[in-house]
């Protein structure tokens, strides 16, 4: 074959490479409101690709965070890792790849890494590092302090993970050391399709770090999640804009959430205005003469709450349990009102919501109020 | 059994059926937006019941309309036509026994009934009238001349039913009578599952009159409409308010529009109203090096709209064809803009939705417009 | 209006109501396979129209009971309680409403009405009944005898209903003695949207009554029951043909089984031979080199089977839960195996089905077998 | 870091890829039924892998396949395309990387590449090799006769590529020459998401050549075809049995259909024997007393055929337009049936089957037959 007829395949395939990877399929929004103040950005900061021990190019990456309604994503390969003899590429090159796309895209893609050592102190993710490259060292500590130097948010990875602790997540002296000396400021609390429970929740409101969700996918988030009635494991992000700016500033104010599972843990504030902006309800209700109330409340989010009641109200009876389904209209009864309603003008439905953790505490508490037309 | 035993088991059956006439499921609001200046209220106006040739009880219809995001229904149970000898009652009786279900789900109930004669006229609805009896004459002029009195509002139902008008609908000298008499002000372009085309459409425009669909239904909305995937037909008020005076103000004004099957026949200014207010993307978007532009296009309405290019540019290429589709955000990748493009700040996407037509017209010019970042 | 006009109009209308009463959605069919030696129907033997406290007319539980997929279905209006002083019909009537929908579209209409007591005894319906009439008395012992001379099989209706057995169902001396007398031969142990728990599963066991489970529906059984994901509550039978007489016939012998909200309550042998139909899968299965052995099975049924470990074996790990789901082929991983594995040739997964609860027993056993190939 | 950390490290990456790697959703099978005498396998055999410009490593082929329900593929790597500077590999190597996975999960790995070369005469496929590398050279017919001389299957990819074949797809004198010399036996008539049209369907029956189909994907599947709705694309094998020797037995001797966007395209044969296994429907019917005639018809395949009336029938009337939708049992009326109809046996429904198309032909014939109770 002649160099020009190779020209023209070469060319040829590239634009049959440009077509094949337009988007063929609608972007999902996910739909978690802005909290007062903040835009929530929904975030996933782990997974990999064939540079390290995943197993798809990297800026699939970004096509599945755009189609799935992600802001942004951090390609998080391991340092230490990189067990594909037939790929060779230094350990910035997963994020060289897919920043292209991503732009494309209006992704935003935060360049990280994944330190990866045995327990403790286990893995850890830089994020917003310049160069992974220098990294790359058996000592931990030197590794942290470099991506420290560089600007680096660190977040630890999976602290209750099966492999490295077995019975439950464990605060080593180690983390005890690097968690003071600065070189780590967030944690997950879910990872992959595992939670880590309240004592891990505990953590974050102690230590004071920030609340992560990740996917940590390695193969395709497809195949793992089930998109059509699910989402991955998320970390929200309360951020002044959507930029990589706003993203770092928040992660070191701590303004994060974990999001899994139709679940969310966080900081109480956050959740409350979250369920808030949620919910669209006609705040005043007309008291009839069966001395009933009927409330409609429709929730505009993904989240179906699910609410259980705290305690028996004396002066009306509600159902024991709701659950207010997402991008839907529920009807609420308030039955069996007392004669003291007569005289007052407002009522609370004492509901916890199931599926809100205030990390460090309990279920969150949402008191509906309710304004009574007489 | 003696009277105190009955009357036990009458409480109990009434408890019995007021547990199981409570709202198991949820309302599904129907994102179709607001427009300037105007609600975007979603009813149906045309629906029979037990008491004509329906098989439902007349709350049946509130249940349905509520769960299915409706705004405001009328129950128009033929006046001519009650074949069901086992049920009794006069023509005011649907309403009576539907307005108390409507009061406590907030659905609107329009009083009304449907005049049902041979064609010419044809069956036409009298809605927001006080009294439906005295309605039920051979003569239809004496009828409508009633329903006037009463402040009704009536719409000409199904001009193009098969089987009054074979061929297709005809505006018979008796049409141009009532018409001129004031004697009606709406008329259905679509019914059930049948659209009436552009003849009937333009009859809207030329005969100033309100453009409406209904459902006509008979017996189960669900069992007619695939209700996870599509909608019943009905018409749009565009209304100062949510309120029976609001809907009854709209119509005599004509703010009306039809939608069916995921398409919209309506005034041009109130199509443009809706495709604004469904859309948003960056007006913005960056000229890139490789002289592209990509825009996204949010579209959080229920309806996919289906743009086709109008006429091609000599100065960029855009796709042919474009679903924009509900609730989703599309890509759209404007490329090989020519260096004319350089010097102007914005360009017009010059794409004809398919599925809002004007009434009287063709289908909506969209021209999406895009500022262009040099 | 002449008398031809009039005459005119009706032909229309009724052309027009055969054209809506016509399907315009297709059947949906159950799948859960049929057992040795019998087909497995789905019926559903309660529900109410207009004729009693119900808001349908009575066809439309036929539309209803098609588009679902059942075989067989009983209207069973209150004798004692018609609460709509519109509608007039004796208590054979909504039957005789229904009967000619019913053979049109192939669905079984079983003759029945509902004996309607305080507790004890509570409701009763009678199945197979010639004439509901003379049921029409206070003494529900003659109601009973007359329902046995007509040669009707009569089933205990919600024996668990909160409004008559407000701590739990009871058996009153009435009931054993209505049951010594052969005056019942089966009992619901789920109605509406409630199951009566091992208690009640068990009195089907001790008293030799037929295990059955209604809707009970009074509304629409769409508005109750979301028909995309789930299905209303039904008794299966095991009847020797799909007739009426085969129902009876497998009534009267027990052959019974309740089918609502994912979960079978049945014979062990039933339950057993429903769960080998529904799973195909090679039972033959290769011991690999890395001692594990990989089976797929797939589920053709509409359940989705839930396994859980019934005790962990010494020889090789299996995962301790899994859900078979409906439609779908499942991969199972047995690894670990131990030498002792190279000389046998099967070994069992000794697995429960959450979702199969044999009545009078436990959660049935799966035993999955596995022939092994060296 | 010591060595023994280092492998402690490997080891539980390992663990955790191993882990990872499980299948965490369920397969779902295709429902195409088997015809008589084969099995229908269903079949993918053009894609491509980061081993050619794919954006996936070998073995994620191998599970979007386990989880779409196919039985075999086959990875086409380009031979002369390479273009990733990170990955090195021969032209085995993504086979070889992907055959235990595809051993593991019961999917037949065909062994595969694709020849690359400007049109004429485009790109080509050969299957059943045994050795890639040899195959790449510059001159084509020198590369199909080691293709031949291993045994392969060679197939014609997309002819109507738009960027070889701008206007339509061309038979050159080239493709006449390697026909006659027996170097391709097959060819797609469909790739990606464009059909060829008659035209190219025509030369499958002309030039005796095996109807195909492929996706061709280079990313992933589940980004490109909606899999909740849709399926990709894929070749119909109908084969002795469910092996790798079946499938090329079935190739060679033109046993296949390309089934596409709900649409088949084969021989008459192979796709009037698809079409009566897929349907159930009792074919013996009622003659009613309102001359009317009731069938059901039970469709349980993948498939919704569309029925067009071929011509209307004077002794009675059918539906012009019916869809006998997936899993679902449809109702059909047969009216109006004449008298003539009392003196004869059986009739025929004389549909066309939009969706089943004869290669070198027209849409096919349906004719359902009703035999007639009288």
């Amino acid at each position: 074959m002649n160099k020009n007829k190779l020209k023209t395949i070469a060319a040829l395939l590239l634009l049959f490479s440009f077509v094949l990877t337009a988007f063929t399929q609608s972007r999902k929004e996910i739909s978690i409101p802005d909290i007062k103040g903040f835009k929530t950005l929904k975030c996933d900061f782990h997974m990999h690709t064939v540079f390290s021990d995943g197993a798809v190019w990297p800026d699939i990456r970004i096509d599945e965070a755009w189609l799935e309604g992600l802001d942004a994503i951090a390609i998080t390969d391991h340092l230490e890792y990189q067990p594909k003899d037939d790929v060779k590429g230094d350990h910035n090159r997963s994020y060289d790849l897919a920043v292209s796309k991503a732009k494309q895209s209006g992704v935003l893609l935060v360049k990280g890494t994944e330190i990866t050592k045995s327990m403790p102190p286990g893995h850890f993710n830089a994020l917003f590092i310049t160069d992974a490259n220098p990294l790359n060292l058996a000592d931990h500590r030197k590794s942290l302090r470099i991506a420290r130097e560089q600007g680096a948010f660190v977040m630890w990875n999976h602290p209750g993970w099966k492999s490295q602790a077995p019975d439950s997540a464990i605060w080593y002296d180690e983390h005890e050391y690097l968690h003071n000396e600065g070189l780590f400021q967030g944690m997950e609390v879910y990872n992959y399709d595992e939670s880590y429970g309240p004592k891990v929740y505990g953590w974050a409101k102690d230590k004071n770090l920030a609340i992560m969700a990740s996917s940590d996918i390695h193969r395709l988030v497809s195949h793992k999640y089930d998109l059509n009635k699910s989402h991955r494991p998320m970390t929200l992000i309360f951020s002044k804009d959507r930029s990589l700016e706003g993203i770092k500033e928040a992660l070191f104010a701590r303004r994060t959430a974990a999001y899994f599972n139709d679940t969310i843990v966080g900081q109480k504030n956050h959740l409350q205005s979250i369920l808030n902006q949620s919910l669209r309800y006609k705040a005043k209700a007309e008291l009839r003469k069966d001395k009933t109330i009927v409330l409609q409340i429709f929730n505009h989010s993904d989240i179906d709450y699910e609410l259980t009641l705290e305690e028996k109200s004396k002066d009306f009876n509600i159902p024991h349990h709701i659950i207010l389904y997402a991008h839907k209209t529920s009807l609420i009864q308030i039955t069996g009102l007392s004669d003291r309603i007569n005289n007052i003008e407002k009522i609370y439905l004492p509901y916890t919501v199931r599926n809100l953790i205030v990390a460090g505490g309990d279920n969150m508490l949402a008191k509906i109020e309710v304004l009574i037309i007489h």
